[in-house]
Order: C-alpha cells, then structure tokens, then sequence
C-alpha cells in the first residue's frame, strides 16, 4: 500500500495535467450543438482507462454514451465506481473570471466547468486504481468503472443501461464521489438522502376572469381559495399538516443527532449564507437535521389572475401552484402521494373545481450509518484525510442512487469530496488540489476496507 | 310636453341615421392613430349641438377636448348632463359579425362600438333637448352638456376641467347616462357605487431561489407565508376579516332590500352566468346585495417561484399578490387603508419581510334612493318606460361619478340605458333602440320633474 500511496504523491503534476485535459472538453450533455464533444470526450476517457491498464469500452444508450471501463476479473469481490463525464452548461459566460473550459490554477484551486462534478472526482478514483496496476500492488477487490454521459439531463437512459446489464454489473456496493464534503478537515460520508413527490393543483373557478366590481363579492376567488388550502398543509410548528404523513418517518438515533451536532457551521452563519431573516424549520430539529432528516412541503410556484404592472380589477378564472414534498427513510411517494391526495379532496371547498396533476416521485435513500458498510468507509476516509469523518443525510434526491438500488440490489457508499464553496453548477466552478489528492489516497485506501467485508 | 314627445317620436328614422353618423367615428381614445378620429368627432358633435339649437365649443384639455353645450341661461334651475364620446378599442376584430364602425341594424339592435357606450345614451339626452327647442316649448331649466373624450382612459384631465370651470358648472346635480338596466320592463335607477382601494404585497425570504433539496425544511417559503397571511384576510362566512372594516358600513334599508330583490334574475341563472360549481358571498345578504352593497376582499393576481411547464425545485425567493377591496358607503378608503396594514403587520411572520404598495383608492357613491331628487328620477322613468322602475346599487366605482361631487358638491342621477346584453367594452356591442327612443323620453320627461325641486 506504500507504493500505492507513494505513487499517488509522486505523479501529482501529470495527475494535474490529466485532469486539465480531461476539462477541456466542453461536454455538456444538455446542449445539441457539444454532441461531438462529448463523443470525444467519452473517446478521451476510454483511452485514458486503456492507458492506465483497464479494459473500457464506449457504449452506447438512446442518449449519450456510458464508459465502462474493468479491472481484470480475479473472483474477487465486485464493486462499481460511478462517475459521470457530463457536466452543466458553462452560462452565464460573463461570469466567469477566466473561460470554463480552460482550466486555470490559482492556488490549489482549479477552475473549471466540470472540476469538481463530476470529473475532478471520478478521475481521482482512476488515479487510485492506476496506482494499484502500475506498482503491480495487488488490488483486493474486481472493479468496474461506470462513467456516464446523462447525469446532468436526469439519467434518462442509465436504469435500462442497469437492466440490459444487471448480470455484467452485478456488485457487492456501488462507490460514487459525487455529493460534498463540510471542510478539508470533515471528510463526510453521505447515507442518506431525501426522496420527492411533486404535484401540481389548478383551482377553476368562473368560466373567465370576472370584473371584480361587477362580480365581486358573490362568487368564490380561486386564488383565495388556493391559499386557504394551501394554508391549511403546513402548520405553524413547521410540521406537513396531512394526517397519516410522518406515519413512516424513521427516527433520527443518537448516533444520527450527535454526526449531524458535528457539521461546523452555526445557524447565524446559515442564516447569513441563506439572506433570511429569520430561520424556520420544524420545532425540536437542528437546521442540519430539518434540511436532511425531516420531510417538508414547498411551494415552488404560484400563479394567478393578473401579474403585471399596476393593477386589473378581476376575479381571476383559476389559480395554479407547484408543491414539491421532501420524502425521508421509510416514506413511500405513492403512499403519500394518496395521503396528500385524500388531503386536497377534503379541503377543496365545493365553489370551485379541482384539478392535481401528480409528477414525479423518488424514494427517499438510506443505509445504516452504522453498518461494517459504512464503517468501512468511514475508516478509509479518516486514513485518507488525516481527520475524524462524518456521517451525514444530505436533504437533496439523487435519482442514480436509488436505480443502483433498484436494479442491481447494491448500496450506494457517497463519499463526496466537493467543498461548499466549489460553486457546482455556477460560474466559477472549481475543485480543490488538496482533495483531489486525498479524494485519490481516499479511492487507494478504500479497496482493502471493502475487501475486508468479504 | 305632448308637442316635445310628438317630435321625439316622429323624427325616430332620422335620429338614427344621426347616431349612426356619431358612431361611423372610430373615436378610441387609448389609441395614438385615432386622435384625428377624436378631433373629428368632437368637431362633429359640437356642430349637431349647435344644429339644435346649442351654443356648443370644443374645449381643449392635456389630453383629448371636452365638448361642452348649453342652452341659454334664464335664471331657471341649472342642471349638467354628463357623457362620453370617446368609445373602447374595438379589437378584437375578427370577432365582430360586421366592421365596428360601420353601424348595423339587425330588428331594433344597433350594433357598433360606441353604441350603448356612450353615444346612443348621449345622443338620447341631445334629443330631448332638440325637442324642446324645435317645438317652442319651455325648456324648465337651464342644462350645460359636458360631453368629454377621456372616460374610457379613466378621465385623466376631467377633474382638473371641472376645478378650472367651476363657477360656469355650478349645478344643482349631474345627469349621467352611462350605466344599465336590467331589462326594458325594468328601467333602473343606480343610487350607489362601490369605492376601492388597492394595494399589493410583497415578501421577501431567501436572497435568492434555494434549492428546495438542500436548503428545503430550514427557512420561511415566502409563497406559503404569502398563503397564511392572505388565508386570514377572509373567513368562513365570506367576510373580509380585518378589525374594524365593517364599523362605517351602511345597513341596507327595508326598502333597498326589498328593491334590491325586485332585479329579475334568478341565483340558478346567474350562477350559470358565471359558469361557477357554486355561488358563494358573505353569508346573510343575496347575491344582488353581495355584489352591489356589501363590501369585499379580492386577489386579484399572484406571482411567485416558477411558472412553466413541469416542476423546479425550488424555495421561491418572493411572493406577490395584488389585491383590491370594494368599498361600500360609508367606508373611506385612507381609513380602511390603514386598518388593512395594520392586519398585514399583525400577520407577516418575522421570517419574511414584507413591503405593501398602496394603489388606487376610490370612495364608494351614494345617494339616497328616497331624496327627492330619487323620486323625481324614479317618477320620470316610470312615465317614459311604462314600467315600475327599481333603485338598484352597482358593484363597480365610477371616478367621475366622485369627481362631480367632491368638484361640484353635486349629487349625480345615473340613469343607465344599457341593457346586460348590450356588450359593452366587448365584440359586438349593441344598443336597443327601444332604450334609445324610451331614452330620448326620459330625458324629455325628466327636467319638467327636476324643476318641481326648485
């Protein structure tokens, strides 16, 4: 394993160089006119695996291409890495201090579109196993590398990918490097993540908007009306007001409540970060533990009646909002999905009609924090980096995840090594030196910790 | 009195080649391309004035002129009647069966803009006059027409007309054609008009959209905070539920209700009307009583988060509604201004901020239906229309309708001539010319009536 880490530490500068190279594809997956870039791309990374001694291939899907690239296979036990070479388009252009696709250095800091989601990542996982096969150190465990080209346009094509070849994917766990990491000093493992249900629920009341003189004051207001009911689904502690919704919430342990006390943040410095004046969250959480652990109701949209200047004196003909529920361990979006139904149902008031257009829904995720699983990792992070890891729920839904989970039966272990400030999906992206490095030891040490498991 | 009737009757084929001669001018004030059209038609108008006998001017104002025409002063009582002859923009055109502005007769409708509203009701009061002075017979007061080109632009340049001429206005009270009846067995006097006021709200949470993943469960949702205050504002029972608001309500009297249920329409009908499930108003009063004398809240529009197609997960940063009270007698708009922001003050929660923008404010009209100056109205359209006229209420405000009284301190007698189907500011307008020759007889009938004032 000293050889391994050694040569992790040598190569810095080519590792570096690789990562420039790698950047400078403007592979973004959402836009028509970069299909040729990310086929280059998907070419570049291919070759890459060959060059560091694994056996790769670019598939294709209906959508963009998956790299798969393996370890030999040795009858030892199987792991996926999955990363993805995708990456979100760069605008606004004029906000960036030099352009996204040149990577520039400016301390340990690399920016560039795409350096720390995903590529900075699943490339420090690359550079692990490279070490392993070019010190001919024996590697414990059979890889495979799953680096797709979709994550970015919501993976549309990756769950028939896990079909069409659930057998060659079979695995004993999935590792991805593709969510955060609190500091340089709280390395973080993340075991849980929120699933979602999203609706959307038109109010019609008279069959035009009405002159709100004329009319007003003898039939129901739809937009009123959608406020009463709106009202009504959350209640002043902050809980969802929809009997039967926390029915299946699972319980944060001691354990859960003492990882998420560890998060180095105070709630002055969020409420900053945020620009509210007030925090609010449900009553007897941390706001760690609201953002992550507990489910919530949000209104994403509102529409009604007359939005421009100045004002239309009319009662509108409908209203209109977009509701998104947060989902955690052990909530089912179509259980809910009915609770919050038969809710709605009885709130409508009979002066206007109903419409719910249900959308979509993700199963919240969620592995014990505590199982050899993540002690495995947790072990392997505080080797890499050198300080005590955390265990932490993030409060986001990440689809992948719970196809992994679906198809293949296999965990997924996030150990994310982008920073808060690495502005993912802003302009300015960028990815620390410091944990590209660890994040590579962190992929070197992690092999023989799986291993052990059996 | 027999002669002036005589005439009205016998000259009806040319009185409507003279309306539809008026109409043939598209005089659409809120168009730029149409000011020649609003020149040439007051220029028209004052000439017919003079024809009949008028001393007539086009007085220039800072927007479209005033067409102001008197008859001869003889110390009798002075009395103005009010009209308009700027007419709504006729768009959309593909709508109207026959070109606007080429008057059609189909049986005894009139179809073309402007029709009803304003120059056939108008015009009718013209004739009364040409009446008189073609027939030699007395004319019992002394009349002023101000006949101006702003109304359907809201009469921007009215009131300071009225203050700059206010000797030469003095008057004992206002005759305005410009309203409706319910039916030509129904001939209508409107005694009172809601006031207004509006205003708009706007809270502000998170410095910008949050991800409703991350951040979701920790801060405020302005749109939903936005949906508690606004759900507060009405109760159960459709009443306005703000501390105060109803103190200077007037009661509605035995003889307004029992008016109020003589209008010949049935709740199955008018709910049908709306195209509403069911009707709903503040619980005690009838629908005609809810729209016209009972006082309302209404939103009128709301603004917030995303609005496309599908969902965005998002906290919204801000949330907008615009919201207008109908105000009835004796309710004052800076005084129920004041009560409603404090209720706001009262609702916001300390995790938003809110900034409320004070609109436009009108103060409700009333006359009593029971004055003599009622009763002289009520006894002319009984003589002119055969039938049992009613006092009604209306729902909707009419600035000028306040302008006159605040200007002039006089009472204004609205004497619509609209019948429900006329469509008014809509394709297709039309008028009646039973209501245009009925109209032209209460005109005729009416100042004999006033002058018995004294």
């Amino acid at each position: 394993m000293n050889a391994v880490l050694q040569y992790i530490e040598d190569n810095q500068k080519r590792f570096v160089d690789e990562l420039c190279q790698y950047l400078r594809f403007p592979s973004v997956s959402a836009q028509p006119e970069h299909r040729a870039d990310m086929a280059a791309c998907a070419e570049w990374l291919a070759n890459h695996c060959r060059q560091i001694g694994l056996e790769a291939e670019v598939r294709p899907t209906a959508g963009h291409p998956v790299v798969v690239a393996r370890t030999r296979r040795t009858g030892k036990p199987p792991y996926l890495v999955y990363g993805h070479y995708d990456v979100q388009p760069a605008e606004p252009f004029e906000l960036w201090k030099s352009p996204p696709f040149e990577p520039r250095l400016e301390g340990r800091s690399l920016f560039a579109r795409g350096a720390c989601d995903n590529k900075g990542q699943n490339l420090a996982h690359l550079i692990a196993v490279e070490a392993y096969l070019k010190t001919n150190t024996e590697l414990p465990c059979d890889l495979t590398f799953i680096i797709e080209g979709e994550e970015e346009v919501g993976s549309k094509n990756l769950e028939e990918f896990l079909q069409a070849n659930r057998k060659e994917l079979a695995c004993r766990a999935v590792v991805i490097s593709d969510t955060g990491m609190p500091s340089l000093k709280h390395p973080a493992l993340t075991y849980a993540l929120r699933g979602i249900f999203a609706c959307e629920i038109l109010l019609r009341g008279p069959s035009r908007d009405l002159h709100s003189g004329i009319f007003g004051g003898t039939v129901d207001n739809p937009a009123m009306a959608l406020c009463q009911m709106l009202a009504q689904l959350r209640d002043k502690n902050g809980r969802v007001n929809i009997p039967g919704f926390y029915d299946s919430v699972a319980k944060l342990s001691a354990y859960e409540r003492q990882q998420a006390a560890r998060i180095p943040m105070t709630e002055a410095q969020y409420r900053k970060f945020l620009g509210v004046p007030k925090l609010f969250g449900e009553r007897g959480y941390t706001f760690v533990e609201q953002r992550s652990a507990r489910p919530t109701i949000e209104i994403n949209g509102l529409t009604s009646g007359y939005q421009g200047e100045g004002s239309k004196t009319i009662v509108p003909s409908w209203a209109r909002a977009k509701l998104t529920f947060r989902l955690v361990a052990d909530q089912e979006p179509d259980r809910i999905q009915k609770l919050i139904m038969k809710r709605l149902k009885e709130l409508c008031p009979p002066t206007v009609k109903m419409e719910v257009t249900a959308g979509h829904g993700a199963e919240p995720y969620m592995m014990s924090p505590t199982s050899p699983l993540a002690q495995a990792a947790l072990r392997t992070l505080k080797e890499a980096f050198g300080h005590e890891p955390i265990s932490m729920r993030e409060g986001g839904s990440i689809p992948i995840v719970t196809q992994f989970k679906k198809v293949l039966g296999a965990e997924c272990v996030l150990l994310g090594l982008a920073l808060p400030d690495d502005n993912a999906h802003s302009p300015n992206e960028k990815f620390s030196l410091d944990c590209f490095e660890k994040g590579s030891r962190m992929g070197a040490l992690l092999w023989p910790e799986l291993a052990k498991l059996g």
